[in-house]
C-alpha cells in the first residue's frame, strides 16, 4: 500500500501515514496532539492545521477563510496527503507527546484467515464427506436393493461394515439413482463405529462441498462459508457476513436473556431472534458466495453457554443460579430443520462443547483455533467482554474460568456507554497542558457516546495526565473546565453538545469510573489467580491472545496504564481476532478437531471464581490505577513520575 | 366351556356342540348336510330338523306351522341344545356324508398369545429400556452440568463410556431432574458401541414401559400395546385392537396402491391414509388398556414392503418394476413424529426388515415369531394371501420366494368375492345327490357375496361331487339345476336372490374358478419350486405354518382336494394366525430377535420366480385339480373312485 510521510511541525515527529488516511488519522497514531471535538466529522472546526510543504487534498471549512486557506490551513479530519508533506500543528494543539510515542507496537495480528499458523500439524478430513459411486444397474439375477446395491459399493471404499443411512436419505434414493443413471455421490459421516448416510446427490458433486461456520456472541453473530474442497487454507471462506444478535431487544447481556428466557413462551422467543439472525446471515452467505444451498454439508457453531442453550432451544436457568450448572456442555449433532435453520433436510448443526456455565463453546473453539492447545508455550487466552473468559496453559494442562467483569467494555452501565458502532468515540487522546479531548469516532460521524476502548483511552489519558486519582475519582483541586459536578457527582465532558449528534454533552462520570474500573479490575483478577493456582505470575506467560471483536481494538499500552493487561513486553500479546470462528472453521475441515475440543472441554479444569475469597481479595486490590500493588507496573509508574 | 352332544338321526352320527352353537353350525362340522341357502339367518326356512330328545331353545318359524312346531319341528340354524340332543334331519337333507368326517383334524393353532413355545430360548432384553438413578445434588465444588451429572452416574450401570443424549431429552432435563430432587429414570437404547438416552422422567417409572406392535397388512392392521416389565409372556398384550387399512380407498393391492403412489401427491396420501390409520389403533390401543401415553418406549412394526416404504414414505414404484428393487430392506429408527404418528416425541418406530420387493418385514417378522429359524425342523412357512409368501428352511438354511397368488384368496377377481366380512359365505357343503349347497355365512346374515374360504369350500366339494371336472370346467352332461350358463359362460348358483343381501342370484362362474385355480396353483407351484431348489420334496417337510389371518379359516382338507395344499398327514399343519404380529412382539421385548432378523433378512435367499421357466412349468402342471400328477394326493383320488 502507498506510504505518504507526513511531517509535524513543531514537534519533527515524522509519520508515515497510509493512502487515504486524514491528517488526524495519522496525529493520532503518531502521538501528535490536535484539538478535535466532533469525533472527525468536520463540524466543529477545530482540527486546524497548516500545510508548509506538499499537496493534500481535502474541501474548504467554512470555518476556516479563504484568505486563511489560501495560506495553507486545512482541517486536519478532512485532508489527506497526495503526497509526502510537511503540516504545521498550530500553538493551541501543540504539545511533547513522546511519552505516548509507541516503538515497535506491533502485536501480531492472527486473524481467520491464518491458519496457516497450524497448517503442518493437520491434514483436510471434513466430518461430513463426499464420496462419489457408480453403481452397476441391477438386474434380475442382481435385484439388491438400492440401497443394499449403494453399501455394497461404498464399502470397498470406506473398508467399514456397518453404513445405514437416514430416512431422508432412502426418500430421495430411487429418484436420484435412476434419473443420473446409477451415478451418484453421498455425503457420508462417520459415527461410532461405522459410516451414515446423511444425503445423496446426482452425478459427481464431490467438489461441490461446503459448510457453514457461525460465531454466536451475544452480542455480534458471525459466519463463514467454507468451502471445503478446494481449500487453499487461506482461500477457503467464500464469504463472510455478520450481524447483530436479534435477541438483543430482550436484553444486552446473558443474564437478562436468561431472565427473559424465565417468562412465558421466553425461551422459544429467544430461540427464534437468534435463529432469525442466523438465517439472515446464512442468506447472506449463500448469495454472496453464490453457490448452491443443496451443496452445504454441515453448519459448526461456536457461542457462549448462554448462547448454545437458547439456539438449541436449552433451558439456561440454572446457568444464572448458584451452583451454575448448565443442561450440557456437551451437544448432539442436530438436523438444521429441528431448530427453523434455513437450510436443506440434510444437515446438521454441531456445536463447540463448553466447559461450564461461563467458559462457553467459543472459548473451547478459540483455545483449538488458536493452537494454544498444541504449543509448548504457556499461553494466556483472555476474551474480553461482559465476561472476561481466560484460559491458561499449553498442550499439556489447561485452567479456565471467568470473571463477570460486567457489561462496561461493551458500553454497558456507562452513561454514555455505546457498542462499537458508528458515531461511538473509539479514540480518545487528551491536551495534558489544558485537558481538551482529541476524539475520533467510529464511522467519522458526530459522537453518539462512547465505546469500550475510546473509555479506555479516556480513563488512561485522565489518569496519566492527573485528572483523576488511583481510585478512579476526579482530583478536585484541579482547575479543569471540562471537570465538573453533574447530576451523579463528578464528570468529564468528553464532548459538548454542540458538537454530539444527541444534543448533549457526553460525559464520563466517576459512577462510569467506577464500573469499568471493576470490570478490568475482575479479569486481572482472574488471570492473577489463575496463574498463582498453577504456581505461575504474568512473567512466565510466554503469550497472551486476545480474542474477540472488542479485544482488536484495545490499545495495549493505554490497557496496561489502567491495569486491564499486564505490563508485559507488546510482543507477547498477539490479537486472534474471532478466535471462535477460528475454531469453528478447524472443526469444519477436519474432524479430529472436534475430538480435540471435546476432551478439551472434559479435560479442562475450571475454576469457579464466584464464591472464591482469593478472588475477592484479588478484585479489591485491583479496583485501584493502575493497581495497589503498582510494582508490577513500572512502566505506568516511569509515565506518572 | 360347556359341551352339549348332539346325535343326528338317522346317521347317528355324534358330535359335541358348544354352549351356543346352533344345529347348523354343529352339522356342517360333523360332516352332516342339511339343506341351507339363506347363509344361517333364518329367512330360508329350508334347514327343517326335528328334535328327537332334549331340549333346544329357538323362535317358531312362520315357515314352519304351529303343528309341525308342536311335533317338534325346527330351524337348524335357530336352534341351540339346551342339553344333550337327538335330532333327526329330514329326509330331503339326508345324505351319506360319512367321505368328509373328520378324525383328528385338530391342527395346532399357534396364537400370537403362543410366545411360550420360545420361551426357554430368550430372556427379556427390551431395544429400549429404562433405568432409574438418584444423583448427587450439584455443589459449588461439584458443579457438572446436568448431562455429565447423569452420564457419570449412568455410565456406573451401564459399564460403558459412550453415552450421548438426544436434544429433545437436553430439553427437559433440567426442569425434571429438579422436580423429582435428583430422581429420575432414563429410557435407554444401545447404539452401535455406546448408548444413546432417549427419554428422561422424574422418580422411577421403571415399572411403566410400554411398547406398541403393529402389523400392517394391505387390507388390515392389527396392533397391541405390550407390558415390557410386568411380562408374563402370555399377559404382556393389554390390548388389542385391528382396522382396516385406510389406504384400501386407493386401491385393493400393492400394485394398485403403487400406481397410486405415481400419482401427483399420490404418495403422501397413500402415507397420511397409513398413519391415520396407524394413530387410530394407537389411541384405542391407550384407551383400552388405559396407560399413560409416556409411558411407551416405542413402536414396532412389520408390514410386507410396499407397505413399509409407504409407512415411511418411500417411493415404491421399483418394487413393481423389472427387476424389482426395493429402496431398502432395512430401515433407520425413525422418530415417530417425523412421520405424523399421535405418540410422544421420544418414540421411536422400528421396521421389521424385508428380504426382497415381494418377501416383506411381516414375513421376516412370522419367521422369527414362529421360531422356524431356531427349530432343527425342517419348516415350510406359507402366507396365503394376494401374494402367497414362501418361506423353506430351518436354523441352518432358509430360502424364500413369492408368488403373485392373484387377490383370488380375499375374494378379488371372482365375481362375488368379498373379503371376509359380515355377509361372506364362508363355509359350503354340498349334497351330492342334488347338489344343493348348504352355507353358513359370516355373521349368519343374508349372503352378500363368497370370500376366500367359502370359494375353496364351494370348489372342493363341486369338485367331489364331480360337477367340475379336473380343468375347473363344469360338467356338461349333468342334469343340476343350479348349474346354468350365464352370461359369462357357465356357472353355479350359490344362494338364489330371495335368499340374497344382494337381490341378486350369487354364482361361482368358470372365469372365477380359473382365477382360484391359478392362484392355488401358483402357491403350490412356489413351494415345489423352492423344495426343488434344495433338493427336497414335500414329504420331507416336517412342519407347515399357516400364517396370516385368512390362513385361518381355511379348511386343510378342503386346500388339500383343489391342490392348494399338499397332502400330508393334518398334524403337520399349524395355524400361526398372525406370525408378523408375533414377530413384532418378540422384537419388543428382546432387541436380539431384531438383530437376528437383519440377519436373517440379508442371509435369506430369494428365489425370483416372476422370470424363472421352471415355476412356469410347475404352474402349468398345477393347474388342474388337484394336479395334472394326481400321485400327490392319493387321498383325493380315494374319495373321488
Amino acid at each position: 500500500m502507498k506510504k505518504y510521510r507526513i511531517t509535524f511541525l513543531p514537534s519533527e515527529r515524522i509519520f508515515d501515514a497510509d493512502d487515504g488516511e486524514t491528517i488526524l488519522d495519522a496525529a493520532m497514531k503518531a502521538g501528535v496532539y490536535i484539538n478535535a471535538s466532533c469525533g472527525g466529522n468536520g463540524s466543529c472546526g477545530k482540527c486546524r492545521i497548516k500545510v508548509i510543504e506538499g499537496n493534500v487534498v481535502s474541501t474548504r471549512h467554512p470555518k476556516i477563510s479563504r484568505t486563511d486557506h489560501d495560506n495553507g490551513y486545512r482541517l486536519a479530519c478532512n485532508s489527506r496527503p497526495q503526497g509526502d508533506v510537511i503540516v504545521e500543528v498550530p500553538l493551541e494543539s501543540q504539545i511533547d507527546r513522546s511519552i505516548l510515542q509507541r516503538k515497535d507496537r506491533k502485536p501480531l495480528i492472527l486473524t481467520a484467515s491464518g491458519l496457516d499458523q497450524l497448517i503442518e500439524k493437520w491434514k483436510p478430513d471434513p466430518p461430513f464427506f463426499k464420496v462419489n459411486l457408480k453403481l452397476p444397474e441391477p438386474t434380475v439375477d442382481d435385484n439388491l436393493s438400492d440401497f443394499g446395491r449403494l453399501v455394497r459399493e461404498l464399502r470397498k471404499i470406506l473398508k467399514k461394515d456397518t453404513i445405514s443411512a437416514e430416512l431422508n436419505v432412502l426418500k430421495k434414493m430411487a429418484g436420484i439413482l435412476r434419473e443420473s443413471v446409477w451415478k451418484t455421490t453421498v455425503t457420508v459421516a462417520a459415527r461410532n463405529d461405522g459410516y451414515e448416510i446423511v444425503n445423496i446427490e446426482p452425478e459427481n458433486k464431490t467438489l461441490q462441498n461446503y459448510a457453514i461456520v457461525i460465531d454466536i456472541g451475544t452480542t455480534t453473530v458471525s459466519g463463514q462459508i467454507l468451502d471445503l474442497v478446494n481449500c487453499g487454507h487461506d482461500l477457503c471462506a467464500l464469504a463472510e457476513s455478520s450481524d447483530y444478535n436479534s435477541q438483543i431487544r430482550y436484553g444486552d447481556d446473558v443474564i437478562s436473556r436468561i431472565m427473559y428466557s424465565r417468562k412465558k413462551n421466553g425461551l422459544e422467543s429467544l430461540q427464534k431472534a437468534l435463529v432469525d439472525t442466523v438465517n439472515g446471515i446464512i442468506h447472506q452467505l449463500i448469495r454472496e458466495s453464490d453457490i448452491k444451498k443443496s451443496s452445504i454439508s454441515h453448519l459448526i457453531f461456536a457461542g457462549n453457554t448462554t448462547m448454545t442453550h437458547l439456539f438449541f432451544g436449552l433451558d439456561p436457568k440454572n446457568i444464572m443460579l448458584a451452583p451454575y450448572t448448565p443442561v450440557s456442555n456437551v451437544y448432539p449433532l442436530v438436523s438444521a430443520r429441528d431448530i427453523g435453520l434455513d437450510l436443506e433436510d440434510h444437515v446438521y448443526i454441531q456445536a463447540s462443547p463448553c466447559v461450564s456455565s461461563y467458559v462457553g463453546g467459543d472459548i473451547v473453539a478459540g483455545v483449538i483455533g488458536s493452537g494454544m492447545s498444541r504449543s509448548d508455550k504457556v499461553t494466556l487466552y483472555v476474551d474480553i467482554g461482559t465476561n472476561g473468559e481466560i484460559v491458561l496453559g499449553n498442550k499439556d494442562w489447561l485452567v479456565c474460568a471467568s470473571c463477570s467483569a460486567g457489561p462496561a467494555f461493551e458500553g454497558g452501565g456507562i452513561q454514555f456507554g455505546m457498542r462499537a458502532e458508528k458515531g461511538a468515540i473509539e479514540q480518545l487522546r487528551l491536551n495534558p497542558k489544558n485537558y481538551e479531548p482529541m476524539i475520533i469516532t467510529i464511522g467519522k460521524e458526530k459522537p453518539k457516546g462512547i465505546c469500550g476502548s475510546g473509555l479506555i483511552d479516556c480513563v488512561s489519558e485522565l489518569f496519566l495526565a492527573r485528572v483523576l486519582d488511583q481510585n478512579g475519582k476526579f482530583r478536585r483541586d484541579l482547575a479543569v473546565s471540562r471537570v465538573r459536578e453533574g447530576e451523579s457527582g463528578y464528570e468529564y465532558v468528553v464532548a459538548y453538545r454542540e458538537n454530539t449528534r444527541i444534543h448533549r454533552d457526553i460525559v464520563v462520570t466517576e459512577v462510569d469510573l467506577a464500573n469499568l474500573i471493576r470490570a478490568k479490575a475482575a479479569l486481572y483478577a482472574g488471570c492473577k489467580v489463575l496463574l498463582e493456582d498453577v504456581g505461575l505470575t504474568f512473567h512466565d506467560v510466554e503469550r497472551i491472545f486476545i480474542a474477540g471483536g472488542f479485544g482488536h481494538y484495545i490499545d495495549i499500552e493505554k490497557a496496561q496504564v489502567i491495569g486491564l493487561l499486564p505490563e508485559l513486553p507488546l510482543e507477547r500479546f498477539i490479537f486472534i481476532g474471532n478466535g471462535s470462528l477460528l475454531g469453528a472453521r478447524l472443526f469444519s475441515f477436519s474432524k479430529g478437531f472436534m475430538e480435540e475440543a471435546e476432551n478439551i472441554s472434559k479435560m479442562m479444569t475450571n475454576i469457579e471464581l464466584s464464591n472464591s475469597q482469593r478472588f475477592m481479595d484479588e478484585f479489591v486490590a485491583a479496583c485501584f490505577l493502575p493497581h495497589t500493588d503498582d510494582k508490577g507496573f513500572p512502566k505506568v509508574l516511569n509515565k506518572l513520575n
